[in-house]
Parts: structure tokens; sequence; C-alpha cells
């Protein structure tokens, strides 16, 4: 048998790094599967579920042994890898191919530049677009990224190899690869997660502060429990976010502040056609996203 | 048997109206049902499935055989029904007890002092949290309210005996009863339903005006579903509760933009502890809730 790769690094055993290690083992798409990282528990519990063969807690280990190494640590963690992988791999003519699953891409980008003067050419920034309320090795799932999206931002300094090696890795485990650049992806990822997050952070804790508040709490049901469940999302995880991805999220959040204010006039001015002429927009908009979705799901069934 | 009333007239016979005459049928809180309203079709299947017993498309008949009347029209529509049924009854000394399940409250107590010149003594102003994403008399369930709260507006010129009526109503169908003024049932609904449903709204519509909203629509997953869904929600319905609660409303759009301002302030700053301690402290709120939420549903067990 033939494998894509020898030896695939998986940085940070969680749920996406597990998910991932698992389906590639499935598929055969590496021959041997590593494990590196600090909590050797979560290590040692990869190799008794099967997910990994074997893990090493020696960086230097890893990098020599490995051809793909994976970081799925999160976002501002992602950096302190960098800071550490890149510069063991400048002594290396043909290096192992480095990508990442982080949810900003700019700052990489830029850490990379910073740490090894210019963009690496195997390092290929990437973030499938899946998760779970669920974290950690345990959750992990072989089927997590089937039907799901990877966006991958290759820079115009990359290996063509090293490009066609990552996506080559996404396409094996059943995901849709789509190519932007960081600016676009970035922006994209502002607009559809960061800044929804935002939102529900800031109206659980503007609720929770009125006077009403236990009122408030009490007396909220089906739907505003879905509209704030990502508001039951990791804070750190979140501060680092925004914090990663400043300048897109600055953005998004005043789009929508501009459409919010519009808005705001048309409750106060009684207006009614404009009110119903932006919800039944908002309304098409929102079905029509519905049913792409529901598409999507119903070409995941067997 | 003894029923706490002979006729029980439900105007409006969709999923509400249809909801709550099929629970107060199951446990004999009235001896006849009787529907009125200006769809035949839903009247017949109302009489088809055994949620009412007969109809009639004539407001007299329907008073004039009435000791409770239900009006489970939505918002605007039922100022228009007040506007029928409070004339008809200032003619007889102990007419029928009027209540409601609408939205909004203080739009509807304006009208009725402006229809009645008072607020009479015999209309007991109510809400239901509950419902469902589907609608119409099909889909009604007497089981819809066990559980939920039923939110009471009891005025001091209203009857003591009209609103024990209403409040043993609808504890025989299991739900919570509580009472609030109306100005803080406006305020808590501004809160955890309209305002939700308004940034829901401004946030898919500013995204679809968005030049990149086609990959934002393809690109955005499960959060960003469960967060918008409440934007495939009656554009007209909503026109309606955002025109009858206007105040309530801005007051709380005021609140959540005060707190977006702040939390967009963090992300220019890069202040990490301002956005950690925010997120945190909503995390928290938002995990207290849902808490609450699960114990209610656990409760509703068998």
């Amino acid at each position: 048998m033939t494998y894509a790769s020898d030896n695939l690094v998986i940085v940070g055993l969680g749920l996406i790094g597990g998910s991932l290690a698992r389906a590639l083992r499935n598929n055969g798409f590496s021959q041997h599967f590593i494990g590196y990282g600090h909590r050797e528990a979560s290590l040692r519990r990869g190799v008794e579920l099967g997910v990994i063969d074997d893990f090493t807690v020696d960086l230097d280990e890893a990098i020599d042994r490995a051809d793909i190494i994976v970081i799925c640590t999160p976002t501002l963690t992602t950096v302190q890898m960098l800071e550490k992988i890149l510069p063991r791999l400048s002594a290396r003519a043909d290096g192992p191919v480095v990508t990442d699953v982080a949810s900003v891409k700019g700052h990489l980008r830029e850490a990379a530049i910073e740490i090894a003067g210019v963009m690496p050419p195997r390092l290929v920034l990437g973030h499938p677009i899946a998760g779970s309320e669920r974290s950690g090795v345990n959750a992990s799932d072989g089927d997590l990224f089937v039907n799901h999206r990877v966006i991958l931002t290759p820079d115009a300094a990359n290996d063509p190899a090293a490009v066609e090696l990552v996506r080559a890795m996404w396409r094996s485990v059943g995901a849709e690869v789509v190519d932007m650049t960081v600016e676009q992806h970035d922006a994209v990822l502002a607009s559809t997660s960061h800044l929804p997050h935002l939102l529900a952070y800031t109206l659980v804790d503007a609720l929770a502060s009125a006077d009403n508040s236990e009122d408030i709490f009490r007396c909220a049901a089906g739907g505003f429990r879905d509209f704030t469940r990502i508001a039951s999302s990791d804070p750190v995880m979140w501060r680092d976010i925004a914090m990663a991805n400043k300048s897109a999220l600055l953005n998004a959040i005043d789009l929508f502040s501009d459409h919010l204010a519009l808005l705001r006039k048309a409750v106060e001015d009684g207006d009614a056609d404009e009110l119903h002429t932006t919800f039944d927009r908002a309304k098409q908009a929102r079905d029509e996203f519905a049913a792409l979705l529901a598409q999507r799901a119903q070409s995941k069934l067997p």
C-alpha cells in the first residue's frame, strides 16, 4: 500500500486533531500517526482509543519524524507553536509540510513572516469549518469533516506541492476544500462566526446587568435559548479570537451597528413599511441559507 | 360534573387557540367549546379534529353564548377584535370574561380604555410564553402549555373573580401563572423575545447586503444557523409586534447598543482583560439560564 505520508504529527490532540487523525487512519492517508503536546494524559488516551499510534513530548523528535505537521491548538497557542516549530525547520532543506486549523489566518501569516523573515513555502494555513459543543479527544469523530467546508489560504510564496498535499488530506476525509485569500477568510469568519458570538455574549451580558434580569431569565424560552447558545462558549478561546481578528471583527461590528441604527429608526418612527421590508428581506436570505444547509446535510446521508 | 365554564369561545383557531381548546377539553374545564373567526375552513377543521364542538362566524351569537372569550389572534388583530367585542359587551351587566394571548400588553390596555372609556373589569390581559415553529390548528397540541409560563397583567380595575377564572384556566392546562404589571411584561418580552428577533433580522440583512455575502452564506455553519433561526419568523407578525411594543423595544435596543459599544472598544483597544471578563460573565449567566430551562424541561417528563 502507498501512503501519502509516512509520519503525520498532530500537535494538540483535542476534538479537531483527534477527529482528523481518526478519519485519516480510517482511509490510510498516512502510515503512522504521532501525537505531540504537553498534556501526556490526552496523548495516552489517544493511543488507548486508537486515534494515534504513539506520541512524544519532545518537539525536536516530532519534527524530525514528521512529513506533515497539523497544528490543532487554539488560535493564540498556534502562534506559540509556530514560534517553536518554524525556527527548527529552517535547518532542513526539505522539511515537513506544516498546516493548522485556527479560526483566524491573518495574524498567523504575520507571525510566521516575523519569525521566519518570509512566508515559509511549506506552511499552508487552513481552517476546517466544523466543530461540536463537545471537546477533547474522547469526543473525536472520524466523520466530523464529511461534507464540511475547509478553507485554505494559499500564499504566493507557498510550494504548490505542499498546498496540494494539504488539499488532498482534507479531501480524503470528505471535506469540501475552498481557497480564499487570508483577508477573505478573516472577513467571512468575522461575519458568520466571530460577530454572532460577540452579539450573543453582548445580549446575555446586557440583560444580566438589567434591573429586571431575574424576570427576564425566568420568562425566556426556546427562541432565546437557541439565540444565546453560543454565549456558553469558552471565554478564553473567544477572547483570543477577538484579539487575533480585530480588524475584520471591527468592520463586521460596524456593518451590523449601521443596520441596527436603521432598524431602530424605523421602530422609533413607527415605519411599518420599512420594518416589513427589512424583516421580509432577512427572512428570504435566512430561508435560502437554511435550504442550502439542509441540502448539504442531505448529501451527508449514506 | 361541574364545569368552570359552560361555553368557552376561542377567537382565532390557530396553534395557540387550538392547543388551549384541546387542553381544556381534556381536563373538562368547560362544557362546550365554540370557535369564532373569519376562516371557516380552519373552524371546520377544528370540529373535525375534535378541538372544538362547533363554531360560528356571527360575533353577536358568539358573545351571547360565551362565559369566557379567549382572543387568540395576532397582536394587531387582537386590537381589532377588542374594537368589535368591547362595545357589544357594555349592554350586559354580567358579560363574559375576555382574555387574550398577545405578545404585547400596553397597547391593548390603551386600546381597551380608548374603546370602553375605562379598563373593562372583566377584560384580563394575558400572555402564554409558548409557541412552536409550526402554526395552525393542525399543529395544535394539548400539552403545549405544560410547565410553560403564562404572564397575567391584572389591573386595579379588574373584577377579582375574572382574574381568578383566567388564572384557573391556565393552571388547569399545566402552566405556571406569573403576575406582572403591563410595563414589566412589555419590558421583559422586549428583552427576551422582541430584541433577539430584531437582532437576528438585522444580522442576516446586514450580511446579505455585504459584498462577500455569497462567501458568507456558503461558509456559515451550525452556530450561525441556530443564532439566526428566528430570522425565519413571520415578517408581518414581527412588524406588528415592533410597532406595538415601540417604547420598551427602543429601551432594549439602547441597552444592547451601549453594551455593544463597550465591547467594540475593548476589541479596538485589544483589551484582553475586558473581553475575557465580559465573555466569562455572559457565559455564567447563560449557563445558569440553560440549567433553569433544563430543570423545567425535566419536570415536564411524566
